[in-house]
């Protein structure tokens, strides 16, 4: 497989980033234009010339709930679920997953789509249980510093979905990537989720630079969460255009069968019809970027 | 002239946000999805089809300066030029810019090449003189909420491109142009070009949401500065397609026919050739937002 | 008048920021310890030893409201009276001051209880006029670099209190006091009145450290403002005893008569029995730091 | 024990912040406003009266340096010793820390100098043998939100300081001390650090509000760091007394006997001549805030 034509461009008028050696991050850091970490899950390459889309609840709720969405999202085309078993929460009284048990329904709506599952895990000693059920480990941005965290993925052999911090500088976040391939796994997605600045209009602040930024600083593939990132429904299709424009290789968004039921980011979550349309709607950005769906 | 169809587009998945009276800003806020501002300025108009690139250098250094750059952008196709006769500058003792000798080799560059010129506008007591001579004015993101000035271009015929300030939010940015219009100029253009954070990699954090949002709430144009967002050159062709694919209805860049030499803002300018393959580099995704160029 | 023995204790610890020439801002940085302006305005030197509190409304309203401030600030033992008679409005409308009327009342609230005054100046064309009437003319926070007010101020004899921006560096501040001693008017006070962040608890974050940092590069005195720093009356006490602990040499804080009808500002003024216990609170801390009221 | 004379104070002029239910903090909320937690460790107690400074090296390096450290603090009149074993660095290849071997050294300085000890816990799995060997069980700022650790540290009877992330709200850090308090430990002591913002001279932005806020919000001792707030060693001691004056019940600071060799944080530490002019600079306004020593 063969880095894209869009890089090569891209190229041509970027020529004075030099891919020297940064001696902080020697694992992440792209050495050469072409250098580029092609991830296989099941039969999805991500980091290559396809759109990855990610897409389902933020948490699962039940064996239904999850079932109606992957139908959907497999039917749209889209070839991975998302659904969070453990939810990192603000408030310790609020809703904190079901845990093994949602490992279970998410293992069960693989088994019965074929989509390969990707979940968030946010305890050390967990790594081992949730890696037996899921294909990628999610690593949230409340734990992008969770060093022990990042050490305990490093040792497995799933690839890692690490979000970068809400309050992460660029580097901050390489050195993240690092902390995990220096345990002994390369298989690293990065995925810019918002920052927090003084914009209170959404959630968070997308940073849309730092796409193009880390497509020129490491090899590894860049993911833009635009559910997160801008905590309104309306803002996902305009954003993840953006986020593809500027370079991603995917988007994980969030998708629920009935949001206004949603026991967390009912708000920013699409409908099965909305995702519909998402998918119909970044189409004409992925092909006007030499990629493909 | 009818809405993009894009406008429709993204209305089917935007159903939330209502298009209500907002008394704060009355006269900026969108009544209806297809209500929209269009500005005529020489043979093109801003707010329609067209995406509209503003290019030229950050400073008027000289007529030859003007020149060359005007010559190049004209050939690759952008409407109107820009420059800068009156530099707010951090430091006094920094070059503050030409002043009226640079209003006038602005005006004989358009005579010469026919291009539409914007430039800053920095104190209430300049604004006639300012805008007898170019087309556009510009207030600067340091002044957007000197209301002194808002007042003084809000009673002149001439477009405004206002900026939005480092640290505005986005109803400040709406109720600033709230006051250009209240005082009976109709004719605003509003552009993002990054605001302030704690991300350093950047010159300044592009809010890429702010487009698709301003769209929502405001009849009026949205452009995007990449220049002063990023202050990397290497980073104006991919945020630019970004921006164009949240719906931007233009682009204010920096170009200069010499960067290494530029009095102001080098590192961030494009020469002539970077300028052409970036018109190059943003048509696919113009065309594939069934905007023209 | 001696530099006061607290900086001589400050600066045994503080060996290590060096007094050197900073090209960029020759005439605002200190080039000794003992490097002090002392600004005389009546009978009251600030910048000295007295901590100087400057309290008034937020805008001029009636002769009776400025009459009720002025006689208890007065009897509290504040040296000198603020309020407002051109606002800068984040909407064009909100109530923007009584003008020139305001100006009037203010004057004539001098004449009757000899307190002098500070209000804001927000047009260059205003400056002779306001200069006439004012001690000390204001140049708010949204103005910082409004170069063209900044140079309007430098050329006349009236001192300046110069708020930074809410988005300002500390370097950017110091520059805007550049451009003021620059045109030839020696007599600034800097007044840090927060910045913005991502906490919305408050209506700006203070930055504390500003105040020793800004002690110790330039030679101009500190102000410190409560009441926009955090826009909540209950939090004005204990945040102007950290800044006198920290080494301002004055407040400026809103009072108002009765703040519940304030046309702005209400939620942050203190009233005038706030104020009494405001000033016998802050007293302790005043002598700890071997300063006097 | 009673709640100091200084809080009273505070409160004639606090009338309008209610002490009412928040149902999303009921642990850490305070109900009225002498509702105080006072911790006890040794001889010393966190919360009432004493202003108790926390001193000692980031990094626990040997136990000569722990030594001259710690013998230097008690001479002082510092009552507890803090330093690193655990080390959360950005990168993979920074120093880690000493582990059980710092823990270890920790343990026998306290023997030697009967001062508790403060140090950091950065794995869940490991809570039982640090809070074996510590005192007080420190969570830092970038494990605010690690949810797992601080359900861990809920389950131990050590205190617990919580420091503030660095981007981090208010209400979020109230809600992560909830986490504790919810597992059963009552005894955590919150710690304002700075927080990230767009101003770079300073390592972080202290916010010197969150003093008087939290004091009114829950019931909870207050410290602040002005080592990791400011990144400065000369803005140590006027923060420090900025703390004190704003409310703070502690300090906690970095130390060490020869900063210029320090494994880490050498440019914030002071040296043990710093720290003993800090001591005797901080007296004052202790006494002036009725507190002591």
């Amino acid at each position: 497989m063969q880095a894209t034509d869009l890089i090569d461009i891209q190229e041509d008028i970027l020529p004075e980033i030099a891919y020297t050696a940064h001696s902080d991050v020697p694992l992440v850091e792209k050495k050469h234009p072409t250098d580029t970490t092609l991830i296989r899950v099941g039969d999805t390459i991500i980091g290559g010339e396809k759109i990855v889309v990610m897409a389902g609840p933020c948490a699962v709720e039940s064996m239904e709930q999850i079932m109606l969405a992957a139908r959907s999202i497999k039917a749209e085309g889209a070839p991975i679920l998302r659904g969070g078993a453990y939810k990192p929460r603000t408030s310790p009284y609020s809703f904190q997953g079901l845990g093994i048990q949602g490992l279970k329904i998410l293992a069960e709506a693989r088994n019965r789509t074929g989509l390969p599952i990707v979940t968030e895990i946010i305890d050390p000693q967990l790594v081992e249980v949730v890696a037996s059920y899921a294909d990628i480990l999610q690593i949230g941005a409340r734990n992008m510093q969770n060093f022990s965290l990042l050490k305990a993925v490093g040792k497995v052999k799933n690839p890692i979905m690490l979000k970068r911090g809400l309050m992460s500088t660029i580097q901050e976040f390489l050195n993240a990537a690092e902390y995990i391939l220096s345990e002994g796994n390369p298989n690293v997605i990065l995925c810019e989720r918002g920052i927090r600045t003084f914009e209170t209009y959404t959630r968070n602040t997308l940073d849309i630079s730092a796409v193009p930024i880390l497509k020129q600083l490491t090899h590894l593939p860049i993911f833009v969460d635009p559910s997160h990132a801008t905590g309104i429904r309306e803002l996902i299709l305009p954003v993840s255009r953006a986020a593809i424009a500027a370079g991603a290789d995917g988007i994980i968004v969030e998708v629920h069968p009935n949001p206004a039921e949603a026991m967390s980011d009912g708000a920013q979550s699409l409908d099965l019809q909305d995702f519909s349309a998402f998918m119909k709607g970044i189409k004409p950005i992925v092909y006007a970027m030499d990629r493909t769906l």
